[in-house]
């Protein structure tokens, strides 16, 4: 094919460093159509703007990169793009790279995944990047050479329909990349109980992971753990084929 | 074991027919804790409120029953109720019944889903109703049999850790439930463009449905067209096994 078109979004927002470094690197590779929050949207997971209506406005306009901010939300961003904004249909859905881990069931609350899962449900193979460090000073330089050899692999051998990826970088040193499944956790302690200066309670979302398993060696956990990138491939089809069977039986 | 805690929850808010239906099913089987949104949250998916305090207020409380409201998002509502609002951890999460379809790839927009997607994380046996119409005045006589059914189920055989349930109902007569897969499809022609009297452009959500395979029979769609209430097993383990192996291949 030609130069690919590659769109790329988050949910840190359009002034986010994770996105535009992956602007840099996807340029490298194709032409570039940004279309971000203009504010932060975190755990937004595949939630869309319903009650409102979606502005966008252009930030920047050049012959291979053009980058736009909306109110929408991360998956609004992929809809909206395809739908109204791009010139043609894209490529690749680039989404990231999150500033926080989104692997375990974090995947579930992700904008960031929940973005790359859109790409994946509208057929165009895509991924989602994260780092498993909340700030925006954290240092991305091990993460990029394993951000251009994903691309490179998805521009070389495609996407099999249905599929996305989510790839996480562990701080510092990379010692390689894990193909591995999505671990099994949950989060606990989940709320703060606290009181407001009129002296009504309120809760505010907090809360500690817990791992499952932690004896597993086979899990984006473990390879984050143990200083590896990790790569799920991920499903956008929920069902479950083999339980299926069973309930048949009983219905 | 004794009275089953039933968590009941939903998208739509507290006042919805819907849920207060639910609740009255849910009562002939055990003690029920409404916590459910004071307003619509639809289309919210697994999104989780990060940025302002969450407020809770009781609205109803009996002995076997208590109502309350609050400012969060259905899976918000999940793991408020179970951190810090339940007497002790809930034996079953019901989610809905939602005003709106939530079959094939709606599962991963749906609040009512989300609710019961964050349920199964937990480990609790969890179900999601939903009827194909947005009406407030829909008739949900033909579908009670089948949630009292699917109540009846869960309390004598429970679930596999890790899965919930997907039930949708067709509106008018159903004809009886199949166990079925999550369809592929996806939504297009998603936006209208207009222009707001300040002379602005917006974008606001609309679409339509396109089946991607519309011969399958063994799906929820079809189960639905055919005036069936279907059942996915939904589990949130996203990871495709199949697809890794072939990608440890590559990496």
């Amino acid at each position: 094919m030609g130069r690919p078109l590659i769109l790329v979004t988050n949910d840190d927002g359009y002034k986010a460093p994770g996105i535009n470094l992956l602007v840099e690197l996807a340029q490298k590779y194709g032409d570039v159509v940004m279309l971000a929050p203009d504010a932060p949207q975190s755990a937004q997971s595949n939630a869309l703007t319903v009650e409102v209506p979606l502005r966008v406005a252009l930030v920047e306009g050049k012959e291979n990169y053009s980058c736009y901010k909306t109110n929408g939300k991360p998956t609004d961003c992929v809809k909206l793009a395809i739908d109204k904004i791009l010139p043609r249909r894209p490529d690749f859905v680039f989404s990231g790279i999150n500033h926080g881990s989104n692997a375990s069931v974090n995947v579930l609350y992700s904008g960031t995944m929940g973005a790359a899962i859109e790409g994946a449900i509208m057929g165009i193979p895509s991924i989602g990047f994260s780092i498993t460090s909340h700030s925006w000073g954290v240092d991305f330089s091990e993460a990029e050479t394993y951000i251009e050899e994903s691309i490179r692999q998805v521009i070389a051998n495609g996407m099999p329909k249905g599929n996305c990826w989510n790839i996480n970088f562990p701080e510092g040193k990379i010692k390689g990349l894990k193909v591995c499944r999505q671990s099994d956790g949950q989060w606990q302690k989940e709320y703060v109980k606290n009181t407001d200066p009129q002296g009504k309670e309120y809760y505010w979302l907090t809360g500690e992971y817990k791992n499952r398993e932690p004896q597993a060696t086979d899990t984006d956990i473990w390879a984050l753990d143990n200083g590896y990138a990790s790569l799920v491939p991920i499903r956008y089809d929920m069902t479950n084929s083999e339980y299926l069977k069973q309930l048949q039986k009983n219905f």
